[in-house]
């Protein structure tokens, strides 16, 4: 695995060199495996029907915030338009049967691969998250709790734990929004630290889509909005992935 | 302690709000608890003689490329003036008898408070890392190699992994060059992604100290500096720790 996992990095790196060239940039086809559309990216990523586990769910850890959050947000899902996204162990379990471009497919193996945000299980010790899509407005808002494990200042959530919520959480409204697939770039002002067992909410907007590249935005906040915790974009490049038996 | 957390939040989140308005910033003390100058800090968090368990060690989930890296940078800790710093479970370890600025003073309790980057402890799953400071150069070099649980993209490290890395060297290189505490900003460009289980090498240096914040700037490649893995950037803002028990 390792071996192969090197030979992908020399190609998409060769593909990030490239990317400050246009030109060489694969081109998009609108005849993706899956199309192109918001609905059907939706549909492959929150199936309703799926044996995996969802992550995503409330569980006794959650404090009393983000128990009341979740429940106003599952009522917009059945008549605002929102979505719950489910949140498996692994991307490789989001993406089962597609291929990274340029040949990466996902294959089995005997490790325990785990999403970096799904890396602890132990419930309310690492990472609470769910996020909720909206697919025609284009944002989402990611609800998360920070455990002790996720500790910087002592009795607060590591800076870089917050980076790394924001940039899965970006990840997935990028690909939802518009098959964008890899950060480009990631940029954070930091306000105020947040409180490990708090509920903090990330307020994601996909700003525009332009030259195959999506711009998004977002600001974390207390839920009563009186404390900002963070202002960040980022910038990801849109890249289909394909079906694996369709090369 | 969460109830204690949130007021730390609230007195915190005034100091970070106030740092918009300089002359409202607490006045740094030259006569700190420790002494303002690098030795101090870095004697203090350096120690030669502690009980508590230092991660920054080899193990057998090292993979060559960090292992050697690591051997040749403890060789210039000999002569060069390079110092290994060690790297405890929590943060709370690191600055014992401490407290943060505006009244946070760490306790104890029983909650298993980690480090954020020491939150999975089976060696070689999370991460491994190991951070090398040159005092008199004001830079560090961090070996990191991601291990399976930082998955984002199959097989890569996630990209939220490595800006967390970056945000914990940076923390600990700002503290040793001049009491940087708090991170103030953070921006990655990213260039290509990292195998899951290789080496990646962050070059972090502190560009300048000016109005009480540190600059610092960071190139992330492979040993060899053939493949870029990111370009960033970090302000953090200056803030000393107190002893205890001076108040």
């Amino acid at each position: 695995m390792m071996r192969r996992s090197f030979q992908v990095a020399a190609r998409l790196g060769h593909c990030r060199t490239l990317l400050g060239a246009p030109c060489t940039l694969p081109r998009l086809n609108p005849a993706s495996a899956f199309g192109s559309s918001t609905d059907a990216l939706v549909s492959r990523f929150c199936k309703k029907k799926t044996d995996l586990k969802d992550y995503a769910l409330p569980n006794a850890s959650w404090c009393p915030d983000m128990l009341s959050m979740y429940q106003e947000f599952l009522e917009k899902t059945k008549a605002s338009g929102w979505i719950k996204m489910p949140s498996f162990k692994s991307n490789r379990e989001h993406i089962q049967g597609l291929k990274l471009p340029l040949g990466s497919a996902v294959t089995s193996d005997e490790n325990d691969w785990r999403i970096f945000t799904r890396c602890i299980q132990v419930e309310g010790q690492g990472y609470e998250y769910v996020i909720f899509f909206h697919p025609s407005q284009k944002k989402s808002v990611c609800l998360f709790q920070p455990g002790p494990y996720l500790e910087g200042a002592p009795g607060f959530a590591h800076g870089g734990s917050l980076a790394a919520m924001m940039d899965e959480a970006f990840s997935k409204t990028a690909y939802l929004a518009g098959e964008g697939l890899l950060t480009q770039s990631l940029n954070i002002r930091f306000k105020n630290l947040i409180p490990v067992g708090s509920l903090a909410v990330l307020n994601i907007e996909v700003e525009k889509i332009e030259d195959r590249k999506i711009y998004i935005s977002c600001v974390t906040q207390s839920r009563d909005q009186q404390t900002v915790y963070a202002k960040s974009s980022a910038v990801f490049l849109q890249l289909q992935l394909e079906e694996e038996s369709s090369q």
